[in-house]
């Protein structure tokens, strides 16, 4: 893959890895990126991570070929909406958003028939945030999702794999209501529930605290705005998590309320074995 | 602190440790250790890390000066009771178990006159099990409980704080009933929670957890059996501990529903400040 000139908008931790990743790859000519805040965008420059910054999208997108959206999952179809009437024909527009169903569905049918959009997730999020941590090899090895619908161009879906691709991702292509479904559990519930156990701890407990609290709730300490536009989005499939959730801590309630201890040591067993398969799958992604 | 016979009931992870940690610092003249399966018995003898090797508490714990439980917190008890009447006078008879309040009660009063136990409970578990993962270093830095009743002898209670911080420990004393209260939400909801987590997870949805998922979720890896033990022996603080989780996920659930973008940014918001405020304070131990 090579991309004559690539747009980035959003220039945080994913936007930012995205553009170094592609720098150290030597995947596109020249890299714009667009942000709003002149020290990440100083910074980016004078790593020589991009060639050009912008604080307007609608600047940036018109001289691109492949744009990618990195900015709050409830922005990403309103700017792509905006830059679309701008764009050159057969521009290939992509995001980094944690929710897909939203997205797609803002975007679909509301193009101009010479752009296209495909919606991407890579798993790569981390409790830190900004350009500083960026890393170009943070997308290696990682799983990305790439979304399909029934309107998804097939051209635009496989430059779409390609991109992550070259990036060292893995790339899953589903459809954006099954990522949300399935994201819901593997990531969006996680989230609200590290920060519900959080919000639960007196101060005075936190010289009680070892490393299984601290690696339980690490994620509470993701950037509380983004983290609300997301489960918002993601809301029906989360009410949905809370409810299974609700059925397994009333089967623990049970057995304690109970003293079952059969029952108890079966629950948390049969958790075990999922959590242990899992470090066995997926150890490419450790 | 000088001790001239230990001995240590359990080779786990942190019998294992506790070993090594003394044996490396020149704590004790001799120590011996009580377990139950001939290959780690073993190897703890190969490393150098104890003298001696029991397969019966009732054997070791009449010539230890100082004796320490590291078995399931069911057991404690009851070897400590078993045991008491065969012992040295003046012997300290400590354990590591992960809960409190029980094992004091079951032992308090019932001791012959010239034997004192005091209870301890180092936070330096792991789901990581077994003396190869044993570390002389376990505990530097790490805070553990030392219990206070209005029973408790004063110089056996200072003896036992002597003998964590010799191993590098940062020393809490309180009552058996408040450590109990507070490792609910520090340690045994995390797990509970933890496992739940897991068990709402669609096998096939493996592929799409990241490293957010993995942390979240890390010691739900643990042991069954001694988890169980754990969290039947604290279950009174784990029902009230529900309870708050309860009203907590309520309090998500609603902002979710009602699309209560300002609450649950402020929810969020709250979490990450607590989540925060924890690795600053503790950084001695992370």
């Amino acid at each position: 893959m090579k991309i004559d000139t690539l747009a980035i908008v959003g220039v945080g931790l994913i936007g930012g890895s995205i553009g170094l990743a592609v720098r150290q790859r030597g995947l596109a000519r020249r890299i714009l990126e667009v942000g709003h805040r002149q020290a990440s965008m100083d910074r980016a420059l004078a790593r020589g991570a991009v060639d050009e910054i912008f604080f307007d999208h609608l600047e940036a997108v018109p001289k691109a070929d492949v744009a990618v959206f990195c900015t709050p999952v409830d922005l990403i179809a309103e700017q792509i909406l905006s830059a679309a009437p701008t764009c050159k024909p057969g521009i290939l527009l992509t995001d980094a958003g944690s929710t897909k169903a939203a997205i797609v569905r803002n975007i679909q049918g509301r193009l101009p028939p010479h752009v296209h959009f495909v919606g991407s997730h890579p798993l790569a999020g981390s409790e830190k945030r900004g350009p500083e941590h960026a890393d170009g090899n943070l997308f290696e090895g990682k799983v990305t999702v790439v979304t399909k619908t029934a309107e998804t161009d097939s051209r635009a879906l496989d430059n779409t794999v390609e991109f992550w691709r070259s990036l060292g991702s893995r790339v899953m292509v589903m459809d954006p209501e099954a990522h949300d479904r399935s994201l819901a559990l593997t990531s969006h519930m996680p989230h609200l529930v590290a920060s519900a156990l959080v919000s639960i701890l007196a101060p005075e407990l936190a010289a009680l605290t070892a490393t299984g609290f601290r690696d339980t709730t690490r994620i509470a300490a993701g950037d509380p705005a983004l983290w609300t536009g997301i489960l918002l989005q993601n809301r029906e499939s989360l009410l949905a998590g809370l409810d299974l959730l609700g059925v397994s801590l009333a089967q623990f309630r049970r057995a304690l309320e109970t003293s079952d201890r059969p029952t108890l040591d079966q629950l948390l067993a049969q958790a075990k074995t999922i959590r242990d398969a899992l470090d066995q799958t997926n150890s490419w992604s450790a």
